[in-house]
């Protein structure tokens, strides 16, 4: 099936802006063709879910092969979580508003009228499915610098969000993982006037005294011996 | 830290038997690294959690690109049911066994002890790892050369097991997912005599009948029945 000259058209300014030029524009035509517009046509293999499913793969390898490299001190589950963040629905929902990705999809009517243009889903499965479409079309380095252009803020978010947030759970995970129990935090001291209190904890595993943590709150001082604890056994 | 000759003699012989020969031999010796080897010395970075992340990543990928190009014919989720039986801890600890990986893995003597040079779930993080180490080392053009070396057959097995088996459960999941409810089978015809009787099934969904299937048992009759109702769809 050729595509028409408007569409044609429509289709060179998206690939102006996700800055990549197809040799082959009718994969990109159905990257952004809903499975709802080719229901019922009996002809199940031009909508865009095989190349969702390849783009999401790629995806993953993209991302997984910038945190293997530029985080260094990151570890295999902390890598694992913020990888799951920076491809999740939300990330590229906005990726694919950035592109304006919506002004280009086929839908059917009813999905058309029911707002799918600017539903989330869709949206971001457009985004995995172009991201598939440019691997096809161009290879794994012109894929890789669309995905780093889409997700890169986003990974980056992640990586601040896991490092500051969840040394406990990070902890406590690693410890079942070793079949090791629960983490208990055990009060130290509790110092300093009542309205500038600095509580000390110290993580105990298995019954051991591990690291120890201060600050203005329980929950921060556990956050900090949770950290220290991770440190000590070479986790970060 | 440099390798020693006997080791680096050793990765040799596994160097030969997957047809890479690696630039940097270190990163090959982390992938063979199990978690338990390093444990307790401080350093959290020389083990091969973090390339059998990357590796992961990589097989993924490779076995994606294979079904989304060699089997047009299967749709997103059949796709990554295939996909997810080739990568299974399984199927990478049968392709690890291939390449004698169990010779090659530094444990620590706890894990050589307990047997751990045999563990299914070890050898498989290991072949991960090894990917991953490939991809870093030679490029997405090598690695995918020995992913699909590891774990060919394993995809065109669960491609023929998937085609043959999962009709009924994969109508199903199609019918759930369009909140259309059950599918349920009408029994349209018994005949022939007891020792050779032929079912006649018809699938029915949401009130509506459906594809129509016949077998020597109940079971074929429904999987044929749902074969041709996902045809009819355009699914297959």
């Amino acid at each position: 099936m050729e595509l028409e000259f408007a569409r044609l058209q429509k289709l060179n300014e998206l690939q102006a802006a996700i800055g990549y030029k197809f040799k082959d524009t009718e994969l990109l035509n159905t990257a952004l063709t809903h499975t709802s517009y080719v229901k019922g046509d009996g002809n199940g293999s031009v909508h865009n879910e095989r190349l969702e499913f390849l783009g999401d793969a790629v995806l993953e390898l993209c991302v997984s092969e910038k945190l293997y490299k530029e985080y260094p001190e990151l570890n295999e589950g902390v890598m694992t979580r913020v990888r799951s963040l920076s491809v999740c629905e939300g990330a590229l929902h906005k990726s694919a508003v950035g592109f304006g990705l919506g002004n280009y999809l086929l839908l059917s009517h009813g999905e058309e009228h029911s707002g799918g243009r600017s539903k989330p889903s869709i949206l971001a499965d457009a985004m995995e499915a172009v991201i598939g479409a440019v691997f096809l079309d161009g290879g794994m380095g012109e894929a890789k610098r669309l995905v780093l252009y889409a997700v890169e803020s986003h990974i980056e978010r992640a990586v601040r969000n896991v490092n500051t947030k969840d040394y406990k759970t990070l902890l406590q995970e690693y410890v079942q993982k070793q079949h090791q129990g629960n983490v208990t935090y055990n009060l130290i001291e509790a110092s300093g006037p009542d309205h500038q209190r600095v509580f000390t904890l110290q993580a105990v595993i298995a019954g051991e005294p591990k690291g120890i943590g201060s600050g203005g709150s329980k929950q921060e001082a556990g956050q900090k011996a949770a950290k220290a604890t991770l440190e000590g056994l070479g986790l970060l």
